[in-house]
Parts: structure tokens; C-alpha cells; sequence
């Protein structure tokens, strides 16, 4: 009965508690046998570290799910039921890099969005290609759930270029979900959002609570300074006057699109200020939660970890395995084909929407015609997206360049090339396939 | 707290006993305070009888929701919740023309497909409209359940000419799953299919039990003998060979298309040897209902009335009330706007398919491209729906008679006129728009 | 200068002269060297009579060009710069068993429509995607003009399964404008139709004379009795009502469509009165035509070749040809890939459309949304053509089986079946994908 | 026989003489009876100057063609056969302050792009159509040539809002093909190029000379220090790797989108070093052409016209009203809706492209998916354009602000909020739909 076999490829993540404590909440409906968790040489320390508070907390929860530490990928993938990869190649080191590289020509340095998002997914997307091999060999039937960002550019690259089964999640959504509910002082399951959009620069169309419509409401509390936003993205409020002719919610990451001189600004201090870039702090929390971690008292998920910006996360990921593993037809919001949902985009690309969720698969809910208020900045997003995966998998400097121009945060070829020089100089030992 | 008012035109019908049904099954869920029973000065005896086995049914239930009986349509509709539509213009035997008119000229003679289909479609959408009129001054706010035949082309007038939320039901996909659950020997709520096309030509793409594929299993059962069809269809088997090559399960009515001139020879045996036409069989049966539902002794549904041939009607009807009254999330099959789940055909256009039915209404699970072997037929009989709406609504004869060219079950122009003229004549007195 | 290559597939053709004609006409804007007339061993004897005649044709016109008879296809295609296709697989008798076979069971049998269309498109398509291989490799920048019947169906094939630049041409609608230019009594190049739909199921949308619009007019001459047809089709006349109400110009071929049951009565008398089949009445014009070639004073195109039915077709052919050479932007109504131009169609699919024909091939020009009227056949009739392309690349009887299903001449599966059955018998020395 | 009225709205402007050139040179094949310029008040002083100017080239040409002068709109457009609008609302002066504005936040100050275009259109839509209603009552059958900047925006509303046949037009795509044809030093008739795009965002996917592709070769001049601009447009040049990446040839305007901070900091230099901005630069020019139109001794279009800017202007106008006239079926490239043409974008927006021109107008030649390296941008571009013609129709400030964020120019909300707030007040003699 107990069967499933989990593999958590960057195993070794501070996240993975997040997840462990997923799965423990879920024990009831998702019958884990084993739970790999592999990652890299370099990442070792931090795999044991985490991989011994794991089977704590398995224990504490009085599972007899099976924690096996492993730098054998391919071991880990056999026959698994769920993939789920947590990477990030290069490290926080290189998202540092990406972080700062744009500063230096007035645009926004951030993990996922701008340049530093392009350089990411450059790094990242031939590694999970590797991965995605080994599945279609190993887990031909294996589910893959992707959080590794930017989610869904390294969706749209799986889904494009190999066969495996993968579904994109982000915690943005439901973290919305989440906090527009606080702000409502309602539970969470009450309220509804209809996403559209990419994976962060996702918008709710509407907000429902018990099916009433109350878009206008949580847009008046917004206006009012009502606080929507994630650990990582300062919290700058939204004009009042924009976002009442918006008509809908905009995500968090929007601030880099709408608010684009300010959060240079901002990020700019952070810097000179000494308090450093995100990665930069995020390198401090992660110190101290691999401290914590190591406390052979500790059982249980730690409450400090929320502070490292991955809410939700095992609430989104546990939620949607158990989603397909109980064939549950449950709406989630999910990177997957568009199918036709929104009018105006190709079947065949990966957007961020709302999915029944079963044990085929994700279906994206139609949506019909956007309103072109997010559409344009939608289509230009995408298309940066699709230029951005065949740069990545063919290491083509002139796709790379045409990429970064159309990234919306980039205002001109010539800061485009600047970019892409020191991307492609900073990053080069993870850029094989640009040589 | 009991608030609902609900508003059936045709309440005289003798499926009012299911309908009933399904209201007192959902009590729990549906807080009905109200349901209007509403019939023209023709249907005043039925509507009489039927009204009151309700007020038993009701009564034996114990819950305290009000019958009213009333020819006042517009008392019915106004500030209802739910209207439900379950009229026949031209009665039972206007039915009888339709099937009998078509044979005259060795063509299908069905109540809701081929030139019989067409008759109804005319006859009825005025009638509808008029009852939309209402409904937008009357209960603007009000969901409009639309299950009078044909269900699909009704629905697509709805939608087209009037601001009504209007959705469209229809039993055969509730009695498919039903039926194959019975097949397969499993509950029905463990079948799950995919169903797409248009009402009354819809195929189930996939069939699952529990989020597995069984289609092949459930198409060698098909092969073998086991049976899928309604009380108003005749059982002939389907072909081996097609079944397998299809790799879809065709709705019952799916036969007329596919194994015509066995049904028409069927048909004409029908007549010929005094058995009558599917209206003329009902005609008795409803009469021996009426006998039945007289009965002061009786406070149930009779089971005789699932030889009428709407089995499931309630469940279908009252659980689709209930996914919108209660925001269920839950997925229904219905007819609604395509909106871009099914490639090729446009946003704007009904089809029936799977939808997230909630509070806002009910919305299209994307499909994307479909395979050839239904899409030529969809669009066909498409075309054909859209010009039959037109001709209902604009009364043009050229039209009508382009709409008949369209439909698949009318072999040439010269047939396609001798059957106009004939349905012209015949059904003059409900056909004022084309004078 | 005179540096052009003409590959024609099927040399031994009686049209040969036809086209042999047309070069002579554009000589002073076609440069060409060489005309490769090229057949198999079986047409030997008739290419050695059609091309010695063309011999004698180029010579009375004073012109160098070179005839080359050849057994051999590869030398003929090898660095061509145009090739023609006007094969014929199984040669007249096999035409004439399409067009039996499906009158046994009440069904048109017709050399291109309807299931003899079928069975020539499943004989053909191997023998044409072997010819394009050869173009692949021994000619990659040569245009391919395809006549072979079905154009469309073999069109499509051929854009779908190689990387031939292919247009394919037909003479129904150049010989629907000459038609109307002659009942309307004005000089053909003062006339214009804006075609669409597919191969030998296209309709003239609108006429105009000089840019005015004479749709109306052509009409009411149609209906008082003017010929528009085709030397193998009856020239039986349209409805009225029909044609008013449809308001755009049918094509000859739509005969079979619209007035499906006329057509069966009189193929089957032409049978039975020993008349017999068009294939077979060909076969007696193509005997007296290849009589009259072999007369070494003969050194024209003979006006009796008019009689075959291929009139202006070396108009259509060679006109596109000097089109494309000399880069003339003019408009051609070619079989081409949809690629936007009717919505609701794939782009990838082959329409029959009114194009812009310059050096780099021939494109669609737009048309928007089609009238219901005609696209809902439009619709079916391309699934036919998709699975008759698939069917005879794989081989495969299900999908054969369903593209039989999916023609609007086949009545139903039962016929279908009986129909697949008797091709795949008499037809079998020609379908070894089948075995 | 000469029977055409010809009514030009904005008779006074600058351009005229170039109208008239061009009337006067194609007056073989264009039978101009009358053409009125009509101005308003204000104007009279220039369309009295510039009106003589036309008659004396009228005479000189030996053309008895009538010119009349008018300030009767009314007048002008009853029973025109064409109309052509090249009006500029608020004059040069509006223009001025739509250049000086966003300099002042850093963004692009430009007539037709950027907040500089989004203000003319605001202020030019109602005119326009306050025109169409005007041309739906008193010239049905006119054809609308419309010059009037920024011409897609403004095609985009009449073709949305009116029923009057109108086309765009602009002198780019035809000064690409001039500047291309003195590059590769050839005649420009032999050059085609495959426009796509929207007005001033359009690109050459590839450039044809003699039907062959030398795309390459003119990216390699370009690079090479080729000039490829307008009057208007500072002739920076554009980077190589850029350019070889794109592989298609960008517009002049285009150096707005991907060289913006370059010419912010030309704009900037302008102004500041007593240069100005464009508009004071063509008001100084206008100046002296009209001191030289005033010459009663003038008797042609003087040759410093071109300085103006709009170069090509009259061969573009008078040959797609010859094309229209004489049914030429000719490839022009204009402003028309999509129709399918672009995969993507609906078939009701106005887009740039090559289209066939006949009497019916002008029809979009097929291009299905474009490459996302221009796809993005278009749809960002055409989202704004679609909100701006929405603000300019309702007057609503919300639209208005989510519009200029739309704007591919504007970097932020905060600066559209002060754009927007300065576009109200500076123009708000002309924007009475927004109070």
C-alpha cells in the first residue's frame, strides 16, 4: 500500500523541511514509501545537514517513510512517482551575480525578472534538460514538478524539448490567495483568484470569496495599504489611481514591471547601504538556518524559516502531487500549456493559470480574450521567455542578445550587449553551451 | 435562510416528479423556499396533476418548500434564482411531424437531430427568446438552466441574442458515465470521461475509473455486446472495426450518424408496423403516467417514469444548481461557450464539454486541437446550429434551407427543400416568423 | 540565357501537347532549355508518340527548346528548376474501377470526389512522396507544380511529409472564370472571383467585372439556365433557391455534393446504358487523341484535346510557372497552405485560394471568417483529406477506415467498410503500405 | 469621363503640392475631375497660399482638373469618390509640447511614438471621427486615404467605430524601399521587401531584389555605415550583432524602441542647444515653403519639400487611389485589419502590411507565425494602441493611464501618472472628452 517513491533533486535545499513537513501533513492521503533526497558534491554538507532534520521530523511524525541521502541522481530517479526539483545552479553565489551584474546599467537586478532571471534560466535549463533525460529513461511515468526558477521558463524548456510529464509551481499564487484572505480576514479556502498570466507576472482577474466577487474590495485595501507581497520584494505600495483602472491584482514581482525606478532605486541602497543584495541575505538566513537545522533537538520545521521567503511552498507542491496522486479534479494554479485558455497565445507555450488538476495531468480552465491592459505586457513577456529557452538550448549569442531585448526590463540594445557580455563572462564556467 | 426561488416553464411536464426528486435529494444543500411551477392554458390539466403529486413528494419529505402553480410565466421568473426550461413547443405532436416528415424522404426522422431537430430548433428558439426577454427585466441576476431540445441549439441562441447566464444540460453525458460505470461493474463517481463535441453529437475522448485510462477496455466491451444507449434510441450494435479505429466512445445518438440507413429502415418498421414513432410511444406512456401521478396515494417518483427516457435528468439538473448555488468548483458537462477549448472553432460558440461549474457559472476545461476524426463532423453540424439559429431567429427561408444543406443527415439540396416546405407547412401556427 | 529545366512526371499524358503549347506561348518570358518528358515502362509507347509530336510542335514555333524522352525520373528531375506532376497510378483502368465500385452500394464513384477520390489518393501519395525524395535530393531549390488528382489531398501530403516547395494547380478554377466570362460576355481578364475552400470544392465568393460586383448577376444567369461545368461533369442545373440563398457560385464538382442522388441515377444509367464510366469514355478519346498524335504532320496542340477535359490547363500551368520565374506578384488561385488566411483552419492545412505568386512561391491572401454556409463542409471535407493523407502514408485500415467514415459522399459506417474492402482488393498491387 | 472628386482634409497643410504631383503624374490613368482642400479658420491663410500653388501647377501640367478651396467640410466630402485626411490637430505647436513633455521624465518626446503619439491620438481621434460621420451620411461610397498621424492608431479607430471604407497609409514603408533600392544602387521597382508590423513599428522580415533573397547582404550595408532613415529621425547607426541576430531590416522609428537613451540624450541636446525639438525645426521650414509657395511664379512642387519629411508621400497616396480606381490588384503596403495575416493578433486589428489592392479595398497577404523576436513587441505596441483608441473614444482617465503604461516607451506607472497629468492640461483645449 505504502509505495510512492519521492525524488527531491537539490535535496540539500533549506527548503526542504518546507517540504517534509508537506509530505507529513498529507501522510493521511499520500502513501510515501520513500522520499530520495540527491544533490551535488558541493551541496553534501548541506544535504546531510538537512537530510538528518528530515528523518527527524518523519520520526517526530511517527511515519515510517524511508529518507535516503544520495549524490546518485539517476538512483533517485528509477522508477520514482514524483520528481521534484529544487536546483539552482551556481548558487546563491551566482544569483548574487545576477542580482548585481544589472545594477551597473541602471536595471533591476532580481533572481527570476530583468537579466538576472534570463542569466538564471541560461544556467539552469541545460542541467534540468539533463535531468528531464534521465527521467524519460529511468520514471518514464514519473510526475515531474518543477519549482526551480524561473518556473515557468524552465517549464516551457521541459515541455518543449522532452517528453517528461512536468507541471511548473510557484508559490505566488497561492501566496496571494493567502494573504488576500488575511486582508479579508477570511479563511483562505474561502477565497478564490482567477490567475492569468506567467509565472511571476501573474495577475487575479478577479477575487472571489464563497463565489461573490470582491475585486473591488481587496483593490480598495490595497489602495488603503493593506500589504501584498513576498519576504523577497520590498513592499512598495501600489498607485491607487493605476490600480483602480487595473481592475485586478497584481502580483508581487509586478513592482519590477509597473514600479521599475523606484525598485532600482531601493536595490541600488541595499547595496551601497551595506545591507546587500537579496542573495546576499538570503546567503545569511540560509547560515543561520543550516545552524538551526544542525540542533539534533529539533524535529520539527522551524519557524524562522518562513522568513526565507518560501511560504506556502509545501502547501503548493504537497497539495498538487496529492492533487494527481488522488485524482482530485481540484483547481490549482499551475505553469502549463496554454491549450487555448487565453486567446492569442499558441497552444504549445507554458503559461500560469488556473488547472483542474488529475491523475493526467494539469488542464488549463479557459479563459477566453485578455483584456489588453495585461495582454501586450503578456505576449512581450512570452516571447522574451521563448527566446530565452532556444538561447539556452542552443547557446546562440544572437538569440541570447534578441532575448534580452525583449525582456521588458531592458530599455536598449546597447545595455542588452553590455548585459550579455558580463552574463556570459561572470557566469562562464555554467555556459558550456555558449563556447 | 431558505431563499431560493426557482422557476420551471413546462412545470406541467411529466419529468416535473424527477425534477422534484432531485430537489428534495439536495435538500440538505439547497435552502429552496420556492418553486413556481409554470405551463400554458394547454398544459393546465398536466400542470394541475403534476403539481400536486409535488406538493405530496414534497410533503411526504418533510421539508416545507412552497409548490406554486401558476400560467403566469412572469410571476414564475420574476426575482427567481434559477429558471429551469423544459418546454415543447407544439407538443407531442409536433414531435410526431418531426419524425414522420423526414422518412417521407428516406431521412432520419429524430426528435432532436437531422430535419426533426432542425423543425424543433425553430419552432422553439422564438419562444425562448421571448422567455429570455423576461428574465433579463424580470431576474436579471437569475441562472437559466436550459435543458428543452435541442439543448445545445437552444442554448447557442440564448448566448448569442441575449445578456441571460444561460447554461445548457443535457443527459446523455450524465447517462454515459452511468452507463459505463454499469459496463465496467464500479461506481459511477470513479468514472470520470472526457466528453467533447456538441449536445447530441458528443464523444467521450477518454474514459478513466479512478484517474485510469480504460477507454480500450470499455470499447472491447462495446464490441462484445454490452450496451450504451437511451430509451428513445434503438441498441444497434456498433461496428468492431470503427470502434477500435475511432478510440472514442460516441454518444447513443452518435447512431444516426454513423449507421443511418439501419435506423431509417428501423424507423420506417416503426411506423409501418403500428408501433408509431418514438412521440407516438411517449404519447402513451405519458398518458399512462398522468393515470399514475393521479393517484392521491402517491408521494414518490414512480419508477415507471424512467421508461419516459430521462434518466438521470434530476441528478444532472439539481446538481448543477447546486455546484453554482454552493460554488462547488466541481466539473459538470454542459453546454456553454466554447472559448477557446477546442481549437478551430470559435470563442463564441456552444459546445458541450467538461466545465468548472462555481458560483460565476460554468467554464470550459481546455482540449486543445482535436483529433480528425471529430472535428470535421463537429464543425459540419456547427455550421449547421449556427444557421439554424439564424433561421429561427430571422425567419429567412434561404437560410433555413442552407441550414438544412448543412446538416448531416440530409443528402442533397432537393431533399433539403422538400423537407422545408413540408416543415414550413406543418408547423405553420408556431413558425409566425417565417410568414 | 535560355537556362530553364522542365521536369514533367507522366510526359506521355495525352495533355502533354496542352502544356508543350502553353511553353510555346510564354516563350518570350520563359527562357527554357529543356522539357524532360519522363514516364514508366508501361506509357513508353505514348510517350514516344506525345513526345515526338511535342518535337514537331516546338519546331513549327521556331523555337530551340530541347524535348528529351526518358525512362529514367531521376536524369529528368536532376537539378530541374520546375518539376510537373501529371501521373496517373494504375493508369484509366484503375480510375475506372474508382468510379464503379461505389455505385454497388448507392454511392458517387467519381475519379477525385467521394471514395474514388479516396483510392486514388491512397494509390498516388506513395508514388509521389518517392518522386519528392528524388527533388529532396537531386533538385532541392526546384519547384514542384502538382496537377495529380486529388490535388489538394496529394498537395497537402506532399507539404506535410517533405521539404518539396510545392504549389498544386488545378484548372476548375481558371475554367470557372473563362465560364463566366463567356455568360457574362466579357473578356476573361476582366474577371475576378475570390476563391475558397479546397480541391475541387471551391466556391467563388464574390465575381466582379472590373472590380464591380456581378455575384447577383451571374446568379440569376446560373439559374435561368447558364452552363458552368466541366467536360466529365453533367451539366445538371442548380436550384434557384439554393443558389440565391447560398449567393456565392458553386463549383462543377459541388454537383456531387448537392445534388448527390441526380448524380448516382445518372452515373448508373451511363453504366447500364452502356456508355459506361467517364474512365472508360476517356479511355476511347484518349485512343482517338493518341491516333491523331501519331500523324507526323500533326504539329499543333489538336483542337480535339479540348474534349479530354483539361481545358486551360496549360494556362493555369504554365502562367504560374512564368509567375513565380519572373517574380510577377500576380494573383493565382493554387492549392497552398492555409497559414491564416480562413479562420478556424489550421495553418499547415492546404486550401484552394486566390494567392500572390512571386519568386519565393504563391501566398494566401486573407479571407477572415467564412459564411457557415460553406464552412461548415469546408470543415469535414479537410478531416477527410487529414486522415486519407495519414492513411496512405501508414498504411494503416483504422484510419482508412475513418477517413471513409469522414467523406460527406459515404452515408455511414456499414458502407464504409464494404467500400475500404473492395479498394483495398482491386486496388491492391498499388497499396503495399497496406499489407 | 473625368468624373473622380477627390476631397482633401487638411487642403492647407505643407504637403499639398506633393498631392498634386502626384495627381498630376498619374493623370493618364486617373481621371480627376475636381479636388477640394478644405482647412479650417485658422488654417485659411496657408490654404489660400498653397491652394494657388496647386492651381498654377494644374495649369502648368496643361490639366483641366478643378481645384477648389473651401472651408466647408461638409462641402468637400459630399459625394467624394476619395477623401484624404492629413490633418494635425493643435497644429505644430500641439506637436512642440508632445516632443517637449516627456523629455522632462527622461522619455522619449516623439510625434507619433511614445507619450508624444499617445497625445495626438487623443487629440486627432474625435476629429477623425467627427469626419467619418460625416463621409457614413454624405459619401458612403468614398474611399478614406488616411495620412493622419499617428495613422495605425487612427485607422484603428475609424475601422472600429465607423462603417467607412478607409485605408492607412505611410510614407516608411515605401522610403524603406527607396533607401534599400539607393543602397543596393538598383531601380526601386526591382525591390520588394516583406513588411510586417504596425505604423512606425514596422520591420522588413525580408528584402527582394528581382524575386531573390538579399535580406543579408542590405543587414551587412547597414552595418557597414549604410543610411536607412528619415528626415525626422537622427541617422544613428545600428549595431551589427544587433542586426544580424534580427536578420530582418528594423523602420527608421525603430531607433526609438532599442536605441532609446541615445536619442533621449539627442532630444535633450536639441532643445538645449537652442536646435529644437522637430517641431520648431518644420515649423521654421514650413515657414519657408510657404514664403516660396507664395512665388506666383512657382508653378511645381519645389524641390526643398522634401526637407519637410514626407518624401515619397504622393507617390504612396496617388498610387494606392490608382490602385483602388483602376483595380489593379497591386501589392501596397498599408494600414488594414489583420484578417488572419499575423498568427496571434485578432482578425479586427489594424496592422502594417502588404496587402493586394483592387477596387474592394485592400486585402492582407497571408504571413502566419512570426518569430518572437518581433512578435512580442507588436502585440505590447498594439495593446497600447487598442487602450488608446478606447481612452480617446470614452475619454476615460483610467483607460488613459493604463494605456501610456502600456506604451513601450513609458518606463513606469509613476512617470505615465505625470505624463498623463501634463498630456490633459497642455492639451486640454482639444480633449473635451475627458472632462
Amino acid at each position: 500500500m505504502k509505495n510512492l517513491k519521492i525524488a527531491v533533486i537539490g535535496g540539500g535545499s533549506s527548503y526542504t523541511p518546507e517540504l517534509i513537513d508537506g509530505f507529513i501533513k498529507r501522510a493521511h492521503e499520500l502513501p510515501v514509501k520513500e522520499i530520495y533526497l540527491v544533490d551535488i558534491e558541493e551541496g553534501k554538507w548541506k544535504l546531510d545537514i538537512v537530510g538528518e532534520l528530515a528523518k527527524r521530523m518523519i520520526k517526530k511524525a511517527g511515519l515510517d517513510t524511508e529518507i535516503i541521502l544520495t549524490l546518485n541522481r539517476k538512483e533517485a530517479i528509477k522508477n520514482a512517482d514524483f520528481v521534484v526539483t529544487q536546483i539552482r545552479v551556481g548558487g546563491l553565489k551566482a544569483r548574487a551575480k545576477d542580482e548585481i551584474i544589472p545594477l551597473k546599467y541602471n536595471v533591476i537586478g532580481q533572481e527570476t525578472t530583468g537579466p538576472g532571471g534570463f542569466a538564471k534560466a541560461i544556467r539552469t535549463i541545460p542541467v534540468i534538460l539533463d535531468i528531464c533525460r534521465e527521467i524519460e529513461e529511468l520514471a518514464p511515468n514519473a510526475w515531474l514538478i518543477n519549482f526551480t526558477n524561473p518556473a515557468g521558463i524552465v517549464t516551457e524548456a521541459i515541455l518543449r524539448y522532452t517528453n517528461v510529464k512536468a507541471i511548473g509551481l510557484c508559490n505566488v499564487p497561492i501566496g496571494m490567495v493567502k494573504m488576500v484572505a488575511k486582508i479579508l480576514n477570511v479563511e483562505s479556502s474561502r477565497v478564490k483568484i482567477d490567475f492569468v498570466g506567467l509565472n511571476h507576472l501573474v495577475w487575479g482577474q478577479k477575487v472571489y470569496v464563497d463565489g461573490k466577487d470582491v475585486t473591488r474590495r481587496v483593490i480598495e485595501e490595497l489602495c488603503d495599504g493593506a500589504s501584498l507581497t513576498m519576504k523577497n520584494i520590498p513592499d512598495l505600495k501600489w498607485d491607487k489611481a493605476f490600480l483602480e483602472s487595473l481592475a485586478m491584482i497584481p502580483c508581487p514581482y509586478h513592482r519590477y514591471y509597473y514600479m521599475m525606478e523606484d525598485l532600482i532605486i531601493q536595490e541600488k541602497e541595499a547595496v551601497s547601504s551595506g545591507k546587500g543584495t537579496r542573495a546576499e541575505q538570503v546567503m545569511k538566513i540560509e547560515k543561520e538556518l543550516f545552524e538551526l537545522y544542525k540542533d539534533p533537538k529539533l524535529d520539527i520545521k522551524p519557524p524562522q524559516l518562513e522568513k526565507r521567503g518560501g511560504a506556502y511552498y509545501s502547501d503548493a507542491a504537497v497539495s498538487l502531487i496529492s492533487a494527481i496522486y488522488n485524482d482530485k479534479k481540484e483547481i490549482h494554479t499551475v505553469n502549463v500549456k496554454n491549450n487555448g485558455a487565453v486567446s492569442g497565445l499558441p497552444n504549445d507555450v507554458v503559461i500560469e493559470v488556473n488547472a483542474v488538476v488529475d491523475k493526467t495531468g494539469a488542464h488549463a480552465i479557459t479563459l477566453g480574450e485578455l483584456s489588453p491592459k495585461i495582454h501586450g505586457l503578456i505576449q512581450e513577456a512570452k516571447a522574451y521567455e521563448q527566446l530565452t529557452v532556444e538561447a539556452a538550448v542552443t547557446g546562440d549569442y544572437g538569440i541570447a542578445l534578441q532575448a534580452l531585448i525583449m525582456n521588458p526590463l531592458v530599455p536598449s540594445v546597447k545595455v542588452a550587449k553590455q548585459l550579455l557580455k558580463d552574463i556570459l563572462n561572470e557566469h562562464e564556467e555554467y555556459l558550456s553551451q555558449f563556447r
